[in-house]
């Protein structure tokens, strides 16, 4: 048997998130179909970020196991052959049969894509948050200087997540404007169920002004969701890079 | 009655073109029901470019007559509030009663897109024409370096085009390289039907080492439609932007 693993980048506009749903278009579910096509037999997929509905991903990464002697090189362009327009794979290596592609990630990294002006734009309404009012960048990257380091992030998870901890290492972070975006980026060991879009939407409320840079500092140590500010949408989140060790693979 | 002018810009993937055809979704007829709604009256839009099925603008222009008082500062805003996600207008102005956004254009800047690597991506699917062997760019600049000046461009032109001369003037161009995108500007006093798109189609074969760039020398002179390259598909191509005269507007 052989274990592959496998880079994949989609828009996630049309999915209902990379996981399997019943009656649901899903990033899971459509690999699954097209890999076992690819190789004739039943392949089950495993991936390393359950995205959600809406979000979308250029570093996505999978495995899957197989007898197939398709080269490896030769797995990206036919399994895009099979792929919808919106979901490719755009990496693929061969990696010991013990990785797994979650418990492997050492550090993963979120793009959030804001659109800053008064008017929407066609190009972007898949791709960013639109917010008409200027944000104040300034205090928004001071504000997410606040979580830098390693925390109890419980103020940035959402209530229905399942994981053991809430203790997360956040790396670096940084907002910046590039023309009429702001973007938000975070790099980090790992993250807590909505936890990019929850501290996206409590900076959101830093560069409006309700709020101070410090504020951030406050709700994170109160660890209380219902402290912080609203979950952002889903369309701004992408997920960029995962990070392993090189041992690992 | 008031004469208004805006600028629109949209994703074109699921329009049949600018112009109102029966029982297809076009640019055109969505502007005009959006105005209509807006100012509870018919309302006719007359375009400076018929952009075809699947192209993309970002400065689309259009004008229409009205008797409606709404404020010029206020139609952006209002008018995006009725058309769908991939249309929207990005400026409104109020202009001379005899401003015709077509006969008025003193220049048009068209960008045409390609994707140049192995692997296709979910992001530029919608946007961009994906062709794999690496492409020899500063050949294609030098064949549409042949392009530029005022000249008979028949050999670039549809059969099934209306226009009375096909005598246009390239103000120039270029092909540049921007990671795995190579990006074709075109800025002229017109251009005649499918002519950037069998321009860049043109570029492609001496790209790709099928032609020389002097080819494209001869194949201007020669006139002769047959003897160009294919007509690159339409969802590489975005009109950008027009220019007037400061008088004219």
């Amino acid at each position: 048997m052989r274990h592959l693993r496998l880079t994949v980048a989609y828009d996630g506009t049309n999915y209902a998130g990379f996981q399997v749903q019943p009656d649901c278009p899903t990033v899971q579910g459509q690999l699954q179909s097209a890999l076992t096509a690819l190789v004739g037999e039943p392949v089950k997929v495993i991936g390393a970020s359950r995205t959600d509905a809406g979000v979308h991903a250029r570093g996505q990464v999978v495995t899957f196991t197989t007898d197939s002697p398709i080269p490896v090189e030769r797995l990206a362009p036919a399994l895009n052959a099979l792929l919808p327009a919106d979901l490719a794979c755009v990496g693929a290596a061969e990696v010991p049969a013990d990785f797994h592609p979650q418990y492997a990630a050492r550090r993963k990294r979120y793009l959030y894509r804001i659109l800053n002006q008064e008017l929407r734009c066609p190009f972007e309404g898949r791709f960013a948050w639109h917010l008409r009012p200027a944000l104040d960048v300034a205090a928004m990257q001071e504000g997410l200087g606040h979580l830098v380091g390693r925390h109890d992030f419980a103020a940035f998870c959402a209530a229905n997540g399942s994981a053991k901890t809430s203790t997360r290492t956040l790396y670096g972070g940084h907002v910046v404007r590039r023309g009429p975006l702001v973007e938000t980026s975070v790099e980090g060991d790992g993250f807590l169920y909505m936890m990019v879009r929850i501290i996206v939407g409590t900076l959101v409320e830093v560069g409006q002004g309700r709020r101070a840079p410090g504020a951030v500092a406050e709700i994170l140590a109160g660890r209380d969701r219902t402290r912080a500010g609203p979950t952002a949408p889903p369309q701004g989140l992408t997920l960029m890079h995962i990070e392993y060790d090189e041992t690992s693979t």
